[in-house]
């Protein structure tokens, strides 16, 4: 799956090199904040279209993010080729703001081939990898293959690794058991979880609390439970488009002020799982649209939205006021 | 399964009558607090053990509660003959104190049987309904069909009800648009969510807030989450054990010291754990013993922990300072 | 939820005794053949209409089943009173043809009350119990706890015990190993697996060859392969209106004509999946009003189809020319 | 994902050619029989072995079976780059009996990437593909986009289709509906059902029965009864192993030796257990070493058997007479 380094030796290397993002001794890396992932944008001809993706970087440049992450599960890595992969990381290094966190999605089935990717990922500039859990063969994925798997890419990597737990895509829960082990490694850095089960987040905080590890909420639909119980950030698809609102309830949240991050929060469930369960990336792309962004068509299987179903996504945002 | 009204004739009515706790015009009862799910003591022989039940109830009574849940999951209701179910309740409305609310679980499967059941529970004492989803024809428990169920018990019943959603025992989750549609009952006062899932209770809070509806947590181990996302409190199996301490996590919520909450709420999850999914009831009663109350047996099926498994439930209490 | 014995006294006992019942040495009962699983009729208040009870037994008496299945899942068994079980049975008891089985469902959450239904069971008529798997505390209900559940029921039961699996309504499969070990009991005569995985039907088959124990497969949509897998017979929710044509699968089976066998289990699949997944015990009642049973409503919060699920219903069975 | 024709132009074109490949008219090619999904040996490095390869070839060589599945879930696809991909369908071309059909797995996540490996697997020699459904973006993969997903490859591929349905790695059901209409494709020819629901299969081959569709049992669990529904045979890890007495419970299936057969697949089912949903990939490789092929180690994150689990997997293949 992966190509050997020469294949992909024009992808133009990020601006940044990799001085100071190795793990320091003593402090890791701080990636608490608000990150959007990036979706891939493609021309009705299915190609990559980078034009538009500068374009939705510049425009998601103004919003106070920490950073982006690329290739998560919005950027619909699963179907881009290797190089794709990667001039798309390369593109978006090159366009966005010298000051924030990229974090690039770096995961494939098998641990020699995440390795890869993650090596080729740093080389183009990302500042960290996030890495989801391999899954076809669930069945097998216990603890013990999972903290092996994981320890081999960081030990390996010279950039740190997030751990990225997605249940509803990959039909499988990292073990408590393999984060708190993992913690422990000092290329290892944090979890981004999207499961929405904040028993679980709290448990992972409370013991790894000395283990200097961060949680960041993989949805906004649970963000301001997440910092409630001592998450640091999130990911979340929704930011895409409502990017100001989901920093501001970090900040509210951040600050203190959970009376009116409440009133935010919940004004953000219905629109960020229309965006997510609900309507996935097509929902996403075409709310994008809507919000001046370049959303377009995604790459097949999946579909645009049914007249009914765009119907329905709109609904959910303007009776929270946000259209 | 429900006996006519003449074979519990003899239960002891409890001491106050139903006036004033009927469905006020205006304005609902206020069901905001702490209550423990109160346990069913069972003698060697699995007889109920009155005696050590007003013995637990004296113990409960001095920890801030809000009140007791009689007859939830943790009171093995599916094993108690309807007598049995009516006169535990009758008991406990004798033993706790007159300014607590008792709230007494009164679901079956059928509507006809949860009405009696429900009116049964007023005339004992209860003050409040906790009714859960009926599920074995959980295929054909449409939005529809509960709220049909639903409506039909708030209809007849004397006292307020509540939802109960537990998915963990029943399979099944209560769709958020038949709980917005039943918030609007004027005797339907709230619902105590077991699931988990802040996303889902956020959105319900958010749905209702013209309604006059409240949202109860249904376990300690995302009680602080719950706070901030907007529930008035809790129904937590860990509150028959650590009772005061829940009751200071509810304070330090209220009082928005939300750091010192992290804190505890962060220690109470492993043990939470531990008395629920980890080890049932079960659990729940070997740590009573522990903690200066009456556990004892369950009713068959269930069965006592192995060594092993009270050796596990131990270490979640004493890693945690608790023991 | 069990009454005490002198409640039910006036329920009328079966004619036949139990002598001759009890498990002989060596050889247990034979329980081999087809079942349809009787409905409970209601008239239009939710009565139970025992006339019209009576009327469906009489025209599914010219059917060639092996006996009858009284109080399984399609017989509304959790919507009925103690009593009013008790009675159903005595009633088809009196009803039935005198050579026929009678199976009757006595499962109950807890042991105790399932020793007690049993034992009322075979004093109201029944040749055997039909066992459901305890369910509410699906978590705790581990191999051990379900033996000793199962043992406790079969020791004290005067009549033999069919184990029941039905995973769709109880969210619980009967472990593999269990039921090996209770298929060495003398008074466990078999398994109604309705969950359809025919796999996990042959090892069961495989690995109580020695004991004396039968499988009945609980549904019509997979009774062919079932038989070619080594089951005796179905209990199966269609024979409710297809009964001629189920007992025709089987002599087709039994006979080796398995060509034949195949066609005609083809043209079942669809109405069996519509009185049973689809549609459920309001689609079963329906489709026995149009084959000239008496259907009627079922107990709320079942509720009636709506006339586009009707069509539907009637659509799976005249696509393969049963209407 | 995928590269671009010209890389990997080096690898060696099958000896056959396409032609009389291709969908002639009016009748599709016959893909009846049993075939084993072909493992790929590593060596210690993690090297594919292609030396092991061909000499387990020429092993399996001697079993009459119908052709081999190459690149199934059992080739470890997912951990092969596409030149291995490749390359390991055009050694085992070369190296397998010249009147054997090859089934070579190309199923990706997206559309194209999918239509370029079947091209490519075309190109080096397989005579159909075999075509997982994507799964990533499960909640989005509707019958909609499932059937234009495989419309689309159907319609640009030089050899024909076998639709897979794996729903254990998958986690996701081709809807029946689905398989019905992309059954009338001219180029789709039948689908392997790997997850044992025989009701469903029966289904399909009861809806299809017009369209000169086929399908192939995906387990050698329920072989028996897949043949008994209408099946026309298999792909068996177990074949791996038991390649003779998978096709000898064929030959008794189709000469109608039910009796036998059913002896026979009793036996079968643990250790076909056993290799795949207990110990995976590992229990197969190591059963293979014992059997006189070489298994060797999986790649990462795939994990040896412990001790412990190679005693149970062999106490599996010893209790049954086979080791």
């Amino acid at each position: 799956m992966l190509l050997a380094p020469r294949v992909w030796g024009s992808v133009r290397l990020g601006a940044r090199g990799l001085a100071g993002r190795a793990p320091a001794e003593g402090r890791k890396v701080d990636i608490a904040g608000i990150y959007p992932p990036v979706t891939t944008p493609f021309t009705a001809t299915a190609e990559v279209d980078y034009g538009k993706l500068e374009q939705n970087l510049r425009k998601l440049g103004t919003v106070p993010f920490r950073g982006f992450v690329v290739q998560g599960s919005n950027g619909e890595f699963p179907f881009l080729t290797s190089i794709e992969r990667l001039e798309v990381v390369s593109r978006i290094r090159q366009a966005m703001p010298k000051d924030k966190l990229l974090l690039a999605g770096s995961g494939c089935e098998s641990t020699q081939a995440t390795v890869e990717m993650t090596l080729s990922m740093a080389q183009v500039g990302a500042d960290a990898a996030l890495v989801v859990t391999p899954c076809y063969y669930r069945g097998r994925m216990t603890s013990a293959a999972l903290i092996h798997h994981y320890t081999k890419v960081a030990d390996l990597s010279p950039i740190p690794i997030v751990l990225y737990n997605v249940p509803a895509n990959t039909g499988l829960d990292l073990p408590v058991d393999a984060v708190v082990t993992l913690s422990q490694h000092p290329n290892i850095v944090g979890i981004k979880e999207s499961g929405g089960d904040v028993t679980r987040m709290g448990l992972i905080i409370h013991k790894t609390k000395k283990q200097d590890f961060q949680v960041l909420a993989g949805s906004a639909g649970f963000l301001l439970a997440s910092y409630a119980i001592g998450a640091v950030g999130g990911i979340c698809a929704l930011a895409n488009v409502l990017g100001a609102q989901v920093c501001q309830l970090e900040r509210l949240c951040l600050t203190g002020q959970w009376e009116d991050a409440q009133v935010l929060q919940h004004r953000l469930i219905e629109p960020n799982t229309a965006v997510t369960r609900r309507f996935g990336i097509p929902g996403l792309k075409k709310t994008m649209d809507w919000f001046g962004y370049y959303g377009g068509p995604c790459r097949a299987p999946l579909r645009d939205l049914s007249p009914d179903e765009e119907e329905k996504l709109r609904l959910d945002f303007t009776s929270n006021g946000w259209l």
